[in-house]
């Protein structure tokens, strides 16, 4: 890992050069990279919690001043209970999961002594641009080594002590694996991020972790491909059949568990016919966890009788159908049929999660395949949206994009593939339909 | 199939309405209307070649007058011996090709009544930007609904006439089919392709099928992911343990069997010790066949006693090995290692195609892993690079993206996928590590 205070040109070309000799160690060099950065760190604690704490320093005065806010200050202090060892054992986690690179996923006989392959390799050169959290570089440093894919790293200005303290001691453990130093390099250079966004020619793939507004910024200024979503407007359809208690918790869930992230539920739709008999008790359920409802006509008149706290009902705009409130605001609206619920989703979600609550598994299957989500669920809460729930040991993160990955990335979603061909010299011209012609086997091999 | 003249935003907002009943279609409803425009293209074959022949006309007179080249005349011809035929053809075949979508991918249990699929569907809505040739359009719309995709069709001017024959025949078969009749949508307004780029809200992929001007053009000129390459600058590395004879008819079929074609090789690395060895054969092999050779000093040398047509060798000047000739021109140039010919293609080439010739399969296997291609070859033609040829039953392309799709891409190619989750109204709360908390069963289910 290196720092580099030259010009991002100079980093994406040496990430490039640096990307084709990653991309060919095998996985036990890789993996002895991860764990040469974990004894690093593990020996480092102290210097490292040192800087951050000169980062943490700077950051409460800018608090105090009202220039930062209270949850930033948070998410820098990587001294937190468990955070130190949740980073450290993250990056034990990534070495363990099953090597991405090399995998073959398609084996076919064009002819004797003529064998296609398809086989999995890396991206190339990864951009990574973060905000605060320090303990992000080792989680993404690990990723990147683990895909064999090169990566640049650019992080919030507040974690500077704490990213520089980071990436030497694991630039001076890398030094001593077949990991090329260039490989990993972390960019301090001040607005360098639309630099970066301009080398096309050198980056494969920008992955940005933070803000909407900074992802939005990202794809509205760069060509290269950006993997990950501006926006998480996720809703729940909840029908006249849904379970009533159980349909009261999966919500209560979707919208409170953690109303700041992009899974978290925005819309509530609810079926007319479930109006009175379901809705107000989830309603009761949701005004229990501090949630406001903004509610459209039907929704608020079905909720005229239920004792609620005050506060909890307000008006619906049409632009809270539009909002991700990333807050215990929740919309609701009143349709009459799941094709409405479909209408209003795909004209008006942001194709991250959607559900249906529903005992009737044919309107459900419906549902499911026309949503044009990343996730469709059945009964089940917005909040499973997530990498390491899926099972895939870690994420880099959530794609809304229609194309490559989809929905929670893992290390798969940071490998392509190439095809390779062994051959004995044959002309092309020898092969096709017709006298003299040779036919193509196509005979699909095992692998 | 609708023809539309009005605005290109309203073409693809109704492309993108039309997109979610064609992507929920069963794999027969989407086969039928495969058969009904087959079967109205047979019925209207005499309506079809006339307005051909229209379009005809006038493209003869522009090359006349020296306004449009010879070629692009002979690709309009509809009538030209067996065109017609291939075109019908083309779409069984497409119809016989094993539904893409619809696939499970993945199937996990997160816990008991929570299952986690994953299920590949249409991407959504293409664009899909061509040049000359009538015959395209039956093709895509083949592959376009064959794949679940509604596709906005903008073909060029030339073939106008062609062009709204077909797409009106289309447009009535499909309309006694499931399919809806703005799935499939031809844009004739002039000039409507700047538009169309910046409908990135309800289009999803752009697909130009044209010249490398028109496919760099569209690639600046949008917000929309391009499926495409913009050159085709293949390498082949000819090596001193290569075989003689068998390597002279590979490097020709790679040159010759059709030079205008992005799968041709264009560069010639040869590797010192194999100038005055096997260089000379090859060399004499590929002048036969009227090849001009642009060469370096040591390779030009390596010719000095060996008879060749006048004009055969040439100079080689830098910027030749930074040009895809598409014609009998070859840039030739030492090296002394397969390291140097590896960074010489990751440098000049297009990440196409690139070959190496070679006995030592320790040697061949270094290069195609370092070799940053969609396609890497051992000891065989570049020209094998073609979805037809690889098995895949027809491409809507070769793509050199690194992300999504690379190399020649087929159905799968036009495909994403979902992630499906049916529960039981689980909270997430329950679940995790610590006191109280049930663990993620994360089982791999078969499917």
């Amino acid at each position: 890992m290196s720092l580099t205070n030259g010009s991002p040109e100079a980093a994406a070309a040496a990430a490039r050069d640096a990307s084709f000799t990653l991309a060919s160690l095998p996985a036990s060099a890789r993996n002895e990279a991860l764990d040469a950065i974990h004894a690093a760190l593990t020996a480092s604690k102290d210097e490292i919690l040192a800087a951050n704490a000169r980062d943490l320093e700077l950051a409460r005065k800018a608090a105090a001043d009202g220039t930062l806010s209270q949850a930033l200050v948070s998410r820098l202090d990587l001294g937190k209970k468990g955070k130190w060892e949740d980073m450290l054992q993250g990056i034990l986690d990534v070495r363990d999961l099953e090597d991405p690179v090399g995998k073959t996923q398609l084996r076919t006989k064009l002819d004797d002594d003529l064998i296609l392959e398809r086989v999995s390799c890396p991206i190339g050169v990864l951009l990574i641009i973060f905000e605060a959290r320090p303990e992000v570089i080792a989680n993404i440093a690990s990723l990147a080594i683990k895909s064999g894919n090169a990566a640049i790293l650019k992080g919030g200005k507040e974690s500077t002590e704490s990213f520089i303290a980071i990436s030497q001691v694991i630039s001076s453990a890398l030094s001593k694996t077949q990991v090329p130093n260039s490989a990993i390099q972390l960019v301090t250079t001040r607005d360098a991020i639309s630099q970066l966004l301009s080398q096309d020619r050198n980056i494969d793939l920008v992955i940005p972790r933070g803000s909407n507004e900074l992802v939005r910024y990202i794809k509205e200024n760069t060509k290269i491909p950006v993997l990950g979503h501006a926006d998480g407007l996720c809703s729940i359809y909840l029908t006249a059949t849904a379970d009533k208690h159980k349909a009261a918790v999966a919500i209560v869930d979707s919208k409170t568990s953690y109303p700041a992230a992009c899974n978290s539920v925005e819309t509530l739709l609810v079926q007319d016919q479930a109006l009175v008999t379901i809705f107000p008790g989830v309603a009761a359920a949701l005004a229990d966890k501090g949630v406001t409802l903004r509610l459209d006509g039907p929704s608020k008149a079905a909720l005229a009788g239920v004792p609620l706290p005050e506060g909890t009902v307000q008006d619906a705009t049409p632009q809270d159908y539009d909002t991700e409130h990333l807050s215990l605001t929740l919309a609701v609206k009143t349709v009459s049929s799941v094709d409405e619920a479909i209408a209003h989703i795909n004209a008006h979600g942001s194709h991250h999660t959607d559900s249906i609550f529903t005992a009737d598994g044919a309107e459900a299957e419906h549902f499911m395949n026309r949503v044009d989500s990343a996730g469709v669920y059945w009964n089940a809460s917005t909040r499973l949206a997530d990498g390491m729930r899926y099972g895939f040991g870690t994420e880099v993160g959530i794609s809304t994009n229609k194309i490559h990955s989809r929905g929670p990335v893992g290390l798969d979603g940071l490998t392509i593939y190439k095809y390779k061909i062994r051959g004995d010299y044959q002309p092309t011209t020898a092969y096709g339909e017709g006298e003299g012609k040779r036919p193509w086997k196509h005979e699909r091999l095992a692998f």
